[in-house]
């Protein structure tokens, strides 16, 4: 279980709108990037959110991957997103992987302002160290 | 997109297999927890791992909430499981929502150890604050 967890928070996104708008284009696009990145995809599931009136109203969406998971939740009134990629290291380092995911993912989005956590997962060793 | 997003590392999980090992069973338990919480399960996403011999060797899976994601994934051998709860605060705060998710996890798995990390999400105002 042993992996990293990145978290990016995207404000004021000025990149392709389809991307925060559209449920297929975003579920194309993020499956292709985990499988460019050479992680899993296993599957996927993303929601169209709309207004009242039918029209586009944001994403919400998972890819679950061999390696954990990715998740994506657009905010299109703003141009925010939040992303999560999280990878374990069960049979190699993946980290590498989840770093390139969430680069490409900015590359498109090019949001205005970013925000980025980092945690690491498991590691119950180092725990033990320093309770 | 502002929410609390909880991480729980779980250790030594003592409670029922069947949680850490079948698809099926993992997949119903954490839908109606959500839905028992609270929130609004509007798809799921569960993989079934299975050994060269057809054993279960764990299940990873999300659950796609209209307040954002539940994702969990489970280590049997050593009976390891993560598990995030992000749930953004759209139209009312859901943290105690977030956290009863985590709680009820909790007294199923039966956790020996336990491992949490909280972060909040958005907040971009708060950021602008203290940068």
């Amino acid at each position: 279980m042993n992996g990293i967890h990145l978290m990016s928070d995207f404000y004021g996104c000025e990149g392709d709108r389809a991307l925060l708008l559209d449920r297929a284009t975003l579920e194309n696009y993020c499956v292709n990037a985990c499988r460019d990145a050479g992680l899993t995809p296993l599957g996927a599931h993303f929601h169209q959110f709309t207004y009242d009136t039918g029209e586009q109203a944001g994403v919400t969406g998972t890819v679950v991957l061999a390696e954990s998971h990715l998740a994506i939740h657009t905010w299109p009134e703003s141009g925010d997103v939040t992303i999560d990629v999280y990878v374990c290291n069960y049979s190699r380092d993946n980290s590498g992987r989840a770093r390139a995911i969430m680069a490409e993912l900015a590359s498109r989005f090019k949001p205005a302002h970013q925000r980025e956590h980092k945690v690491m997962r498991g590691e119950v060793n180092h725990i033990k160290a320093v309770a």
